[in-house]
């Protein structure tokens, strides 16, 4: 494990990694916020943050802004890389399947297996490697953005008692039903919809043995809402009588500027069931 | 003039322009973020951010996190692109001239003549275009990071009665002394060292007409503390009995990580001077 980027940030700091990972066979890389009480040796609760597509470990911990409130609430905020990469990594032209699309699945068809196993990776490796080597409580809260919205999703109702806090920007909230959940799903687990159930946040909500309330912003402009579906999510959470908390915001779209325009929201949501 | 970018943030607007500038001769871009008030209509105070080495305006849009200051004070926020650009622009295969390093200068010397007339686009131009076209009350302040922040004091020192606050975030306080500060001011200006001092912070300071009082940034940390010598701007101030508030960081470097911990204390410092 090597640390390949250090900055002093709002008293904490930020930093990067890169360590072989034994679910992906590649090396990955994650971004790590550390709050001065971190630095300090204080044993602080974790914030995984799951990325969007075409994203890697860098567009949150420089984009999003939320450095200042994991800082005000002394919390260690992770942020790993979307997909495996590299030359012996299967990929696709297109921007959404393959590298920097990793759907947050393990992957059961070729040329896709040997590879694409982010939901081990972020939901067990990462948290494991995390605990061990920096000030990390064992107190976990994950949220994401569209592809990594519909991965926080998916990751904390597939690990019920894992994780204290869920909430999600813009997710992919039904993959099963939308294009680019269609085509990643097929074709990292193979075309009979049955095997995407448990992949798909609208389906797991359905009989979720967990109820952690989801938080969830939206764009009103959002340039993607066909993929995203909220309407979908908001009557499955109804059906299920599952706690949500969509908030619809006008005028914004997909973008980090409105991920950082409600991030202090977000964190301030988790910092509460962190510390509960 | 047209705009290429538009996104809501923080209840305002963060915008993106294109236009043909006569300074440059080239087509130049702007990001501008306009805050609730000036999307209201109400004329506010323009802010204007000078952008460090290899960056173009997208990085102080992206990164710094100015954003929730600015519409926290109705500040409209305006940060250019460091140089003229395109195929038929003179440039250098080194970081640190041509293209995306113009210093904020007008180049007497071939081939930089005909485009590299940045003091006159961000002076002059650039103002005159954003009180034309938003919601521009007149009351102007600027400031920037490293080769920006040199832009900024130098700007602000040649045109009293132009700005009424600066401020600057590690800037090339001496460039007459240091080697990013030698080579392009020779390339542009001329071997005769003369003819740099009009473009020199910590020269101008000895007479200048105006005391805008400076609000300075340095991280400790800073990997390119000899290329930026805050010792000599601090010793210029002193001699000229120059207020200075030089606030050295203890572990920061020259990162936009370094620029968002601290960008809310200097966006309050133009807003205090801007109200007045």
């Amino acid at each position: 494990m090597e640390r390949i980027e250090q900055h002093a940030s709002f008293g904490g700091r930020q930093e990067v990694w890169r360590h072989d990972s034994r679910s992906t066979g590649t090396p990955m890389k994650f971004g790590i916020y550390l709050p001065p009480a971190a630095l300090r040796g204080e044993q602080r609760p974790v914030l995984y943050w799951l990325s969007g597509l075409t994203c890697n470990e860098q567009n949150f911990i420089t984009k999003a802004g939320a450095q200042p409130f994991a800082a005000a609430h002394e919390l260690i905020i992770v942020a790993p890389d979307t997909s495996p990469r590299g030359e012996g990594v299967a990929d696709d032209a297109a921007y959404d399947l393959g590298q920097g699309a990793g759907f947050y699945v393990n992957a059961s068809e070729e040329p896709w297996a040997p590879h694409y196993r982010m939901q081990d990776y972020v939901a067990e490796e990462l948290p494991a490697l995390v605990e061990q080597h920096f000030a990390a409580s064992g107190a976990r809260g994950i949220f994401g953005h569209s592809m990594g919205g519909h991965g926080a999703l998916v990751t904390a109702l597939r690990h019920p008692g894992r994780y204290r806090s869920v909430s999600a920007f813009a997710p992919i909230a039904a993959p099963s039903q939308v294009p680019w959940g269609r085509k990643a799903l097929a074709a990292y687990l193979g075309a009979d919809a049955d095997r995407w159930r448990e992949w798909d946040a609208v389906r797991l909500l359905a009989d979720a043995p967990e109820r952690l309330p989801l938080l969830v912003d939206q764009g009103e402009e959002d340039e993607f809402l066909e993929q995203l579906r909220p309407d979908l999510l908001r009557r499955a959470c109804a059906a299920a009588g599952h706690a949500l908390d969509l908030r619809v915001r006008a005028g914004y779209d997909h973008s980090y500027y409105f991920i950082a325009s409600f991030i202090g929201e977000h964190v301030a949501h988790h910092a509460r069931a962190l510390a509960a």
